[in-house]
């Protein structure tokens, strides 16, 4: 789904009726949020709406800052830099969720140039629309690096 | 609030009419979701419902197991193995969602006895019911180890 005039998510995507369904929406979605993310940030605010929230910026008491209204999400957008940067998407799980909507759950990582590789986490709510949906909430967060030390007992941990 | 006979989240918490409320409610679910997993994993059903959905253990094409019923649920939660492992909640983020809903982002880590610790991020939504709310959805994924070159760029990073 390309980023097209107007604030819909895709006019494509069925809603989801079934997990099936629903798996292929957050997989949809996610293709192309990244993929607009890295080649023309200056069209994600299309994604949301008005009444969109973004979770950004930790405050100085952690809590994240929140950005609402079209025009600051865009301006948001515009300005992070992450033109051009690369991206790997790791895992994205999705789940039907409440009135129509779609939980989708994103671990990936970001490099931008000059900088090393650093890994994210971001939630997102896609509320139905007509025709699609839309995301209504956002929330980053960065996932702080393991000390060297750290490693993965797979054996314990893998069937959680 | 600890858990209670029946499936409430929380006769306690308010709906989120504005995000400092939403803000509370996140933290004082997250509190209580994780002490109770914790402490008594038998009594961790009682946040869901019938139709809530767990994401939980890969499957070989890498997409997470869907667990729903509340008897899947608890067979679930009291086969996990996580009472007494050591928690650390690095952030918990809360958003007012729809139709009464909040979303929840929590990144932290478990450290199981005789095995090491690992990162963990998980999104839940959850549904308004009659004086409180329950867990709808529940998306749980562990994070992979960085190779020890990865570094964070944080001047470049921090505000995105």
């Amino acid at each position: 789904m390309a980023a097209k005039a107007g604030n819909s998510v895709g006019g494509v995507l069925p809603h989801p009726h079934v997990d099936w369904f629903c798996l292929q929406i957050g997989n949809v979605f996610a293709q192309h949020y990244y993929k607009i993310l890295n080649e023309s940030p200056e069209d994600v605010h299309k994604f949301y709406h008005d009444q969109s929230i973004l979770g950004r910026k930790p405050n100085s008491d952690g809590t994240l800052t929140s950005i609402t209204t079209l025009r600051d999400i865009n301006k948001h957008f515009v300005s992070t830099y992450l033109k051009g940067c690369s991206m790997e998407i790791d895992n994205v799980d999705s789940q039907p969720s409440h009135e129509g909507g779609v939980l989708v759950l994103v671990s990936g990582s970001f490099t931008v140039p000059d900088a090393m590789k650093r890994r994210f986490t971001q939630s997102f709510f896609l509320a139905p629309q007509k025709g699609g949906y839309f995301v209504l909430n956002d929330v980053l967060r960065y996932i702080p690096v393991e000390p060297e030390s750290t490693s993965i007992s797979n054996e314990v941990m893998n069937d959680r």
